[in-house]
């Protein structure tokens, strides 16, 4: 690749920890393809739901353009679902961003936006029925550890972000380069979209 | 339990985003048991390698202490196990915290302040041979997803830390919890300390 991919986590209060900062490890052992930014839509600083704090590189209002879009999930979507400047923040960004990711709940925002009417996505499934119901027009896919459809990658819950993240470091470098991210992570990738045994403990398979 | 356990992130500049967040995810899933602070030697906040910058709670000098204590990996604790400041913090809080837990190069930190002579250790398999070089009198163990010596847990490599602090969790708590916070978390957890195929691609094993 000729320059860096920019990547910006989007957050809000109490996002997901793990969420957010699994696929950005992986990510970040590509320092060469990859750079991270972290927006927000005000302040200087976002809380996760679990306590720590992360600061912010910029604001909606004052943020470039990305490549990558990379949106977690926790409590705080329940809120966000009906913010409109997140929504529209998303929607603007998507317009132009090579890829656009969620990790669990976050698909409900990617939802609201309308981005993934008529698309094949997934969620986590403690939460699948009210994901549903931020996205009638979604093809929601009740068994996937992460959905595909052309440049919108979607995943399952929390730890599913990382091997969403793998898949779209293959899409864009190569099996061979996340099989080596994943080595260097000592992460064992599950590189089956379809592998999702989570699906049945919630009795959605 | 009758109160909520402490437990410190102990943060340097680059730290490894995976080592403490995946952790911290698990712990943080149940905030009934587990009090989440970071801490840091000086200043407000810390760069991690991957670029994404954290807040901290405390600095060494005006700190609690905790009941657990979690020291991640990352490029920086090449600098970090010549860092007097660090190594005493460390051991002042090792004598009275309940567990000591580390994730990937995080022991070598550990191993230099001698809490880990003549106890079972381990380390992220990339960086074995110089991990071993800061403790020469730890039995370092080529292959282990994770090793438990009384209440000093430490992990391999980066997403290793995800397991171990299942095993912390379970140890606690119990299996079933640790059960249930994997599944929340959609984490296949390995729950074989000795599963480790990250040791034959290093020739460790």
């Amino acid at each position: 690749m000729a320059r860096r991919l920019s990547i910006a986590g989007v957050l809000f209060r109490e996002f997901e920890l793990l969420d957010l900062f699994g696929p950005l490890e992986m990510f970040g052992l590509l320092p060469e393809q990859f750079e991270i930014s972290l927006v927000a839509e005000t302040g200087d600083r976002v809380a996760s739901t679990q306590g720590p704090v992360s600061v912010i590189n910029y604001r909606f209002d004052d943020s470039p353009r990305f490549d990558l879009l990379l949106v977690p999930g926790g409590r705080g979507t329940r809120r966000e679902v009906d913010n409109p400047a997140m929504l529209e923040w998303l929607q603007d960004q998507a317009r132009t961003a090579s890829y656009v990711t969620s990790v669990c709940t976050g698909s409900a925002l990617l939802a609201r936006t309308g981005l993934l009417d008529g698309r094949r996505a997934t969620t986590n499934k403690a939460a699948f029925e009210w994901v549903c119901s931020q996205g009638k027009k979604v093809k929601w896919q009740k068994k996937a550890r992460w959905v595909e459809d052309e440049r919108f990658f979607t995943s399952s819950g929390v730890s599913a972000g990382i091997d969403m993240s793998l898949a779209v470091i293959a899409r864009l470098l190569g099996e061979q380069q996340a099989e080596q991210v994943a080595t260097w992570s000592e992460y064992e990738w599950h590189r089956d979209p379809g592998w999702d045994p989570f699906a049945e403990v919630h009795g959605l398979s």
